[in-house]
């Protein structure tokens, strides 16, 4: 996952160091469409997809607009997955909510390319390292633990009197679906302890109650769900919610149990 | 081929499933950028690509509002493919102009992943079914035969008189190039029977008569040919014919011998 | 690398022809967006990536606007790489900076698919002759050699009195960063005869003199570096410098040591 977009070279490049080590290799793209330089979206989305993988597989995730200074090229394991990615809090989500058993400063520099510029470390660090990683290399050649990774302040939801959830804006998709950071187990669980109430959703001023189970159903109304991304979602049958609500990123969202 | 887009992790959680089940499996992008719910547009691309595939491949198509709904999932069949689509409709051009041999309702539950949510099917259903498919599971342990699936009426190519063709307007694609739904075979049988008389094109109150055997030719001026997916198109040489006549999906479009 | 887009199913047809022949090879995207018909870009960008590719592998690079014309198709060579290009133009940067061992024309015809269309030749010559390429067989079985293709006149950089370095915008890219034809080698040679003066930009009627070893630092302020194409680019640290100068293909760029 990158900010590169796809109308350069830029991913092929990657790729082919990539292969240029281990041509056997598989190679997904997640998208290369994040806003250019936003770790949040970036650590947000990685959250959501991490863990459809293949165990021991290993995440690359760069957003980098640090590339070239001091900020550190790091190699990270969960118990199930490793994460090659810049020092810069795209682990942030998956710190908060999975446990990160390892970081790594990625120093060896026998794995990097022979030549190393300032401005694209994604083909001459992370490219001969991810190929060598994946043709076996243990984590620990890659370079020394350290602990001092960072870590953004990620939007928390909040519970309030155990029957209002205050959640945040993470992200609009491809059919204008509102993703929240409120995620299906915190809903569930706060909706089972309100047994025979109905939820409302409140944002932006306008609240609603239809909950909806899947997308189907009458079109062009505002109703919630637990959507792909296994968060609550805000959707309209077959149209886009954000052309009804225009919202950004951040905004803040609630869900009452009345 | 999807309506996912590419900007956020949708595509890439499906692939992620799949590998988990077959990590040498052949993952081939068609496109994700069916325009969102058009089961007809995806329904017309897949039968223009079916057959350019090796012989027994899967092609899984998802453009799938009624996802979460009782919609089947299905698991098509013809001589040489397989195909595995939510029942929408969306094999109804391969059903037109090929013979399907069997359809089946999947319903063999363990091959889903074990968390079926009601809104990404795609992930949950269709990437381990397919997964499994690959790695050698018949056809006929996905589930039992159906024939009640969904098929919709698509856009027919009338004959008139044995000189004049009327078709409609599928697609408008990335050079601006009009794609018809007349396809190769019958227009050259049309324009065998009408030896020696000119072909024209009628559409949007305009005509002309420039039929070009390749896209190449005086520039900015209406032509039609034989494009890239073996239907008529109506194009303009290193330009847009879309900037010119500016249509839409389902537009009338006539040829007349004269 | 391909003008195709990706709304369509043009790429994945060209994939699936390879796959039929070569169930095993890997395929690696580079961009399909390539302005259509540009073929000027595609030379650029193809020099910027070839040799970031296994030796050996064969680059496809199809942007054609005369497709289906006498225009030819080619098989050509450097020392470590092979091309398979239509023959107008595209392999002009390589020409100019790599030496081509050998070009060919490709008109061994029972390696092409039984049916060959006058609009895509990409699924029908190209994508059978490099799956049967990557299969093994050798350059000289696809046809003669020729020397006469097509080079276009490439914007060369003028080094004017031995501080002064004029030459051109290049292509714009997803960052907005601003890609000029004067190469790292040329940039460096030139300051190194110039040491203890600074270089200052010139473009579009602006300067400025801030070099900067990476994209990072002061945000919305224009500065120049060695970008991720291993060319001179005009940058802005977190932000478009195209938004700011609104620059196009081929404008004049200036560097002058002071």
């Amino acid at each position: 996952m990158t900010d590169f977009g796809t109308a350069e070279h830029y991913v092929g490049a990657v790729k082919g160091n990539i292969l240029k080590i281990n041509s056997l290799v598989q190679i997904v793209d997640i998208t290369h469409s994040i806003t250019p330089f936003n770790v949040m979206e970036a650590s947000f989305l990685l959250y959501c997809y991490y863990k459809h993988f293949p165990e021991r597989c290993t995440h690359v995730v760069i957003v980098d607009p640090g590339v070239g200074t001091s900020r550190r090229n790091l190699l990270a394991a969960t118990h199930e997955y490793y994460f090659m990615v810049p020092d810069n809090g795209v682990l942030s989500h998956i710190c908060a909510f999975d446990e990160i058993e390892s970081v790594r400063e990625i120093n060896a520099e026998h794995y990097y390319n022979e030549y190393v510029s300032n401005t694209f470390h994604a083909r001459d660090i992370y490219a001969p390292c991810v190929a060598w990683k994946s043709r076996g290399i243990e984590a620990d050649n890659f370079g020394d633990k350290i602990d001092d990774y960072i870590k953004l302040e990620i939007p928390e939801v909040k519970r309030i009197g155990g029957k209002i959830l205050k959640g945040r804006v993470m992200h609009i998709d491809n059919y204008g679906n509102i993703i929240t950071n409120i995620s299906r187990n915190v809903f569930l669980n706060t909706a089972s302890k309100n047994k025979g109430k109905n939820p409302k959703v409140i944002i932006a001023g306008k609240e609603f109650k239809e909950y909806r189970k899947s997308y189907a159903g009458a079109q062009n109304e505002l109703f919630f769900l637990i959507g792909g991304t296994d968060h609550i979602e805000i959707a309209s049958s077959q149209a886009s919610a954000q052309d009804l609500l225009n919202l950004e990123y951040g905004k803040e969202v609630g869900i009452m149990f009345d």
